[in-house]
């Protein structure tokens, strides 16, 4: 049974303000729920339907769980599809998240990313490629908005996503940094050596000119037909891709 | 000024269905707009808010034009930030779409995509690297969906998406065919000789069972993490990426 302040509570989560008020954020689906158990996050509570619960019996004690019926779910889901469960996790204290040390590796750093889809697609993939985090600039939207979560399709459950002034990211890094922009080398020619910052840019103004300046070099990937630009998870994905072909094959 | 049942008939083209009776969809925004008035389809009429007609002033006089105000653009739009412009341009006739020689070149075929996002980021990314069609499974989702028409980003306006039983296709072609699988043969490794058909699977389930068995070559990206899947948008991005540099590195 669902109490209408839970209901009150959730529904407010799909806002960042409320989600930093209370230092929760939402995980729809069983598989993606249970990632995030096995993970270093925090799961305060699991809403899940009877037939979901069944398949949630081995959770640790310390969660709560609450049974709801399907109606419920709905009501409080941010899919048009509720999944049997939603999970309450709490948002890591900034404190347990920082930048590792970025030497001796490529790492993916986004400049204003505004699409939800966009940004849960670039954690899946860059977990994928074997990197360890992504780092964002302040304004990139939220990556704990449900539609990030949901995007990541449990990623976000081993990938850190790091906020951070960019600029002086860059400025502080002794290791190259290599902006995708529509004119520069080609990405099939550019030497990326062994480590360095791969920096993509807004959906529609790209790299913020502030930045330009400090960027080491341009890389661009070569277009063959008229299409004027790629979304930035595909052009993400090209970057994750080509670095990790050149990894294996060295 | 818009009538009843204009706005009928347009909010009617968000199914399938409609858009098949009346042979119409719709495209929106002004830069899609032009890219469509300047290809092969035929544009019917295009609504829109004062600012937005005064950058479509070189339009040919036969498409019709409705002034309209920005509360009534809201009316039928399928965005929840409308942009101005929106246009009913016609579905081309069966007749007028075939599947082109695939000898020589490589081509990406679907198999049930059901995702609209999915497939329209696919034919904006396969234009982008030079593919000149798409060609999808008969359960794939429809391209003239406004989601799909909106993520190819005009791209739509010049690439052909060509809908196909794909088992017969690939029995009757007599080119290789590479099924994206997680078991297989490293894309980085595999040699895709001249020309081929690439297939790519559902989102949920991968490329079905009963076409497995005509596939020639298995073909897998490598994972570097933990993460189970990726998304079929990127999956396609690293086979039209890996592709297209092996080209230009001919």
């Amino acid at each position: 049974m669902l109490s209408k302040s839970l209901i009150r509570l959730i529904t407010s989560l799909q806002h960042k303000k409320f989600r930093r008020q209370h230092s929760l954020f939402c995980v729809e689906g069983i598989k993606s729920i249970l990632e995030f158990v096995d993970s270093a996050y925090v799961v305060d509570t699991i809403l899940a339907t009877p037939s979901a619960a069944a398949k949630l019996n081995k959770i640790p004690e310390n969660i709560k769980l609450v049974s709801v019926n399907e109606e419920e779910l709905k009501k409080v889901s941010f899919l048009t599809n509720p999944q049997g469960a939603l999970a309450l996790v709490k948002i890591p204290s900034s404190n347990d998240i920082s930048i590792t040390d970025l030497r001796g590796k490529h790492s993916l750093v986004l400049d204003d990313v505004q699409d939800p889809g966009n940004l849960g697609t670039i954690v899946r993939t860059a977990e994928w490629f074997g990197f360890q985090q992504v780092i964002a600039s302040l304004d990139t939207v939220d990556v704990y908005n449900p539609k990030v979560v949901q995007a990541t399709m449990g990623s976000l459950a081993r990938m850190q996503v790091i906020y951070t002034d960019i600029e002086t990211l860059i400025q502080d890094q002794a290791i190259p940094s290599y902006g995708a922009l529509l004119e520069g080398e080609s990405i099939y020619e550019t030497d990326f050596q062994l480590e360095g910052l791969i920096i993509l840019g807004n959906e529609g103004n790209g790299i913020r000119p502030i930045l330009l300046s400090h960027i080491t070099q341009a890389v661009t990937i070569p277009a063959f037909g008229k299409a004027e630009s790629l979304n930035v998870a595909v052009a993400a994905t090209v970057f994750c891709s080509e670095i990790a072909r050149r990894k294996q094959t060295l």
